[in-house]
């Protein structure tokens, strides 16, 4: 099996990491090597503002913080409060996230939304819960056309 | 800019995963869509073993777990003690370590090591301490020819 071969089946699209301050990430990671995209990118829903660079074909770095005036009542502004900051989550891309949510949940493993949603760049997402999947919060994406 | 140039600076190569249990580790991502490399690689000075699979044209899952006999004293043995299984370090490739290296300390930037050492792969790495990135922890790592 070639590499492409193994990535039809599962790609990694992003890793998330929840940062205090954007700016001062941003310039971290540009200082290591990194190019980030010019836009921000505001996710309503999450009460977030994300900055992307890629970091190889298919995959970026993103690097969010919370973001608008209801922003403590966002996920990532609770992680950073119990957790502080580091890597949020790992997104994988699926071609069929509703097979593939079906597959899992045979095997026993559990998601935080019992339906995708509609998550950043308008990909249909669910997550697997970190205590199914060894202490690591992964996200699935499925792009629509 | 193209991606193809801005991956020149810098790429993924791989995300380390601590595990408590390498094979259902590795069953819980082949169920997910990944394919391993049929090699297992144990890596003496760090007192773990690892599986890699392939998550882009660069990058890899690395799970690891502490191996051997005098596995209490590695570093992954501790992270899970502490912390338990989860997303342990980012590794990126980098062209020249050292003057890589030699560019982040003039920005206040500090490294686990004083020098670069021999990880796996026969690569020459070393790591960004968490707390001048964020909460995350960085390797970086330069193909020896």
């Amino acid at each position: 099996m070639t590499i492409h071969d193994a990535l039809k089946n599962l790609v990694l699209d992003h890793i998330a990491v929840a940062v205090d301050d954007l700016d001062k990430s941003v310039l971290f990671y540009q200082n290591l090597g990194l190019v980030f995209e010019d836009e921000r990118e505001v996710v309503e829903e999450q009460k977030v503002i994300t900055a992307f660079s890629p970091i190889d074909h298919n995959t970026h770095l993103e690097l969010l913080t919370p973001y608008g005036i209801k922003k403590e009542d966002g996920a990532i502004f609770q992680y950073l409060q119990k957790k502080g900051p580091g890597i949020h989550h790992l997104c994988f891309t699926v071609l069929n996230l509703e097979q593939k949510c079906f597959e899992l949940k045979a095997l026993g493993v559990q998601f935080l939304y019992s339906q995708a949603k509609i998550g950043a760049k308008k990909r249909l997402v669910n997550f697997i819960h970190p205590k199914s999947a060894g202490g690591v919060l992964i996200e699935l994406s499925q792009k629509i056309e």
